[in-house]
């Protein structure tokens, strides 16, 4: 198994961050300068949205909070061809085929679909690789509970990977393009899950987000709606997805603040 | 105006709980028992299901949940013909024609829609009143932001009073049967509102609750989806609700545990 690089750190207000590498992945590594209890810390895996980053706004924000407020470690890495990663010919022709099609009004759901899908399956064993490392770490160790946080592409990311990886006992996701295969991922989905629909998406459409909700296999499943445009979340929803965590993830009692 | 008399109280880890009438109408007010700082304390009004009373559980978890992590007080009142309060002859025709059609495999929409809108016709002004002479009190008085919490017929109450009202700063409402008047009463509304609605309510079709989600006015609005049957909300969206409240009504960092 190959094992983490970290390449750069830096730390403020009780958060380390940490850049890492593991062979051609890039991520970061956020965690508490100091754990809250001798327990292990709980992990957040966290997929970025499509033609955004490991360190997109979003994704900083909430790492920030669930690491400070909760104690946990956050790990976020780039999709394939996303951020830091080189773009491959075929992905360039789907960024440009989404470019084109937007550019000429048309619908870009097609493009997404195929593209997303494609993403999404081989992000999947490359956030299993990624798991492995950082469990291998001492910091964080195999008895960590693991959840998995993730908007639009980081959703389609997040589906396919809860439906295979059993580490994985709780995901909060977002809106995102539903295809047939994230369907038949969400209805094989048994772990907690929180979904958070934007209300006024001009690309995705409440129907599909809706369907997707009825799909997921949970039992414990919560839809949260709001009005807003596409990737447009309020902010206390962050702290949501932070209490649904803890929830889930945390070992009771560990609010920081 | 009339005033608030009080008949009974009990006290229990710091909340005071106080029966009281005014006039005709009964109700519960539980409040801290020593108050969190000199600011006047948030009052949030709690109206009951179809049914129910003013201690019915949901109520009464909510309220204690309110007063002792938040300090705010709740008062609670009986719908007319509820609880304490004798039922007149139409209302008990009313639940004549409910038991039966029940019974009888029938849809109870069309009954419940024409009671719960009498209903709450007959609670606005007695919820109107109930506040006055609430606010008459030396420990609540008229500074103290003041929200609405209810499901059910507790809906069906609360969106024509803070449709009207507007010592009303943010409700947190449940699924109802919705009819036209309650949609109307939604399009007027404008304060923060969070709507709890059960995926699986047997009586209320999910179209409805998402219809009157789209009706209500407000800039923010939010939408909570959860499996369950009717008036069935999973145990943590107390804890959301009490969010919200806080959010809302809340002087900041008054959570006291």
């Amino acid at each position: 198994m190959e094992s983490i690089l970290f390449s750069a750190q830096t730390s403020s207000d009780g958060v380390l961050e940490r850049d890492f590498t593991l062979g051609d992945i890039a991520g970061v590594l956020w965690s508490p300068t100091s754990p809250a209890s001798d327990r292990p810390t709980p992990l957040v895996l966290m997929g970025h949205s499509g033609g955004m980053h490991k360190r997109a706004p979003g994704i900083v924000a909430r790492a920030e909070r669930y690491v400070s407020d909760y104690g946990f470690s956050v790990a976020a890495i780039d999709a394939p061809g996303h951020g830091d990663r080189p773009r491959n010919r075929r992905d360039q022709q789907w960024v440009d085929e989404l470019m084109r099609t937007r550019d000429a009004g048309e619908s870009i759901a097609p493009v997404v679909a195929e593209f997303n899908a494609s993403l999404a399956q081989r992000a999947v064993p490359e956030w299993q690789a990624t798991l492995d490392a950082l469990q291998a770490l001492p910091e964080i160790g195999v008895e960590a509970p693991v959840g998995y946080g993730g908007m639009t592409l980081g959703t389609a990311v997040g589906l396919l990977l809860t439906a295979v990886e059993p580490r994985i006992v709780a995901a909060t996701l977002g809106g995102v393009l539903v295809y047939d295969d994230l369907v038949e991922a969400a209805r094989a989905i048994t772990v907690p899950v929180e979904l958070q629909l934007p209300w006024d998406d001009e690309e995705i459409r409440r129907e599909g987000g809706l369907a997707l909700y009825d799909a997921i296999g949970s039992k414990e499943k919560t839809l949260h709606v709001n009005p807003g445009r596409h990737n447009q979340v309020p902010w206390f929803e962050i702290d949501n997805s932070s209490r649904f965590l803890q929830r889930h993830l945390g070992w009771g009692g560990t609010l920081r603040r």
